[in-house]
């Protein structure tokens, strides 16, 4: 965490990208170069385009963004849905990021009982075979749900004291039926307050040396009261925001997610920087990674609305 | 679920087998004849190594218990920490039991915000590529995480009206810390209920034709008040019970889980079944499959207190 905000600071910017490369986001020059026509549409040999394609668009746009946008957050189910290959392309891109100097935060949302979220904490803590340990995942972060209680985080919690890496646990997340469960009152508050407490405690154990835990939270922009209350709540806690953009929230609305200087708080956006190549008239879809730097540059300015 | 309902009723077993191995629970003979002790130990190799032991250890289970048990679970987690290849060997597990006839309910715990959710949905509804789907999963159930509430689920009641597939919610989940966040009292229930209570109304959308809906609860076998209240609530919602052995539970405590014709439930065994060797002084390692077998009619036998 303690490097995550290091990176912001100097960049001045509390932007992640989101790489979420759709077949409806890919430029259509790009899907004919790797899809071509007489193709022999076997499994293989389909999701492997695909999976160079995503990782081609990806590289391309982290090309254009690393020197003033400190973290991408790649979703993993966009690559997981292409099945192995679809896997290998976010790996892939979580490697090529990290080579860039890019914080890698996973999007993965896992959570299982203890002896589970011990191997699913490998994202984080590498595996160890025959004595050799490998990071096969290349992340620096992971987002982790919380439904199963510490017994699913906590080794995620070891992993990020034993590899000085981080997790975000859900805590409010972005979309309207988040109140389903969430929203829902226990003792008079809302169950994800019970959630931040737990979150807030469980961060206790992982504390950083910039004032913030390792153990972070995912806090929905779509919702700027509750971000402001869950800021007040979590003093220790650094958030992690979707929603920004296409999900709807701008920059104003996420001041009172931020601590008084501007910090705890990064901000992800996906489709409004991988996709504003649609939405940008000076911009052809060959200029798609332009679009997307100027989008960041406007959300970098955007977000400057939090001072 | 229908067809998971007549898989049970025709081999008069209620039983799932956990396929989740490990490096300590496969017998020690194969992991000399796959990690060989002059292996160059590159992160591929070795993997991939642990990928064909993993996958060799399951397809002797599946071949010694696919004519007496309806059902494989395996765990994604103890896939994805091997990286790809790991995930090559769960997939090719997954496809093996389905041509040995076995229903293949992937333990995959996924959810996410809507559009998200959809991609996660490909596990069991397929991937689409230039107007070609392709199942790159080969699941015919997956787990799904409820935290993020219906728009999280929409996607998936979707796909298994669809592909007349299903899937099971968390609900109550097995481990010690479920209460963390599950047990919290809304309205003076525990949200184990809410969940319970949304998880039934969401079934109503995906009802097969034997009574039980496509969408199943996981209901820990290690609350077995919890599990009577719960069948007693939701009368159409088939149950996935973890817990079981290892973790537990025995039998006898499970009868309130079955519906009054010992239907409506199926039970999980892992370790219990697969590590069975371990236990078996009538069996040396190379008997881990016979082991295996034995295990799973000693649970079948008892799993019969439930009539």
């Amino acid at each position: 965490m303690d490097k995550l905000i290091e990176k912001i600071e100097l960049m001045k910017n509390p932007t992640v990208v989101g790489l979420d490369p759709t077949l409806g986001i890919v430029p259509s020059f790009l899907k004919e170069q790797y899809l071509a026509k007489d193709m022999i549409p076997t499994e293989n040999d389909y999701s492997l385009a695909v999976a160079k394609m995503f990782f081609d668009f990806n590289k391309q746009i982290i090309d254009n963004i690393y020197d003033i946008v400190p973290a991408i957050k790649p979703q993993i189910a966009m690559y997981e849905q292409f099945g192995t290959n679809g896997i290998s392309a976010y790996i892939n891109t979580c490697h090529y990021a990290k080579i860039k100097g890019m914080i890698v935060i996973g999007d993965i949302k896992r959570g299982d009982i203890a002896s589970t979220a011990e191997s699913y904490a490998s994202h984080i803590k590498g595996t160890v075979i025959n004595g050799k340990e490998f990071d096969f995942w290349k992340e620096d972060f992971v987002t982790v749900n919380p439904y199963l209680g510490v017994d699913g985080i906590q080794p995620f919690i070891d992993a990020c004291n034993e590899k000085d890496k981080g997790i975000f646990i859900l805590t409010k997340t972005s979309n309207p039926s988040s109140a389903d469960l969430q929203d829902l009152l226990v003792d008079g508050e809302p169950l994800y307050y019970k959630t931040a407490c737990l979150v807030s405690k469980w961060g206790e154990l992982a504390m950083g040396k910039k004032g913030y835990s390792k153990v972070g939270a995912v806090v929905g922009a779509t919702y700027p009261e509750q971000g402001v209350e869950l800021r007040n709540r979590m003093p220790h806690t650094f958030f992690l925001v979707p929603g920004y953009g296409a999900q709807g929230a701008t920059g104003k609305d996420l001041k009172g997610f931020f601590d008084q200087h501007g910090g705890g708080c990064i901000v992800n956006s996906s489709r409004g920087i991988i996709a504003a190549y649609k939405n940008d008239k000076e911009c052809s879809e060959k200029d798609f990674a332009a679009a997307a730097r100027k989008a960041a540059i406007a959300m970098k300015k955007d977000l400057e609305q939090r001072f």
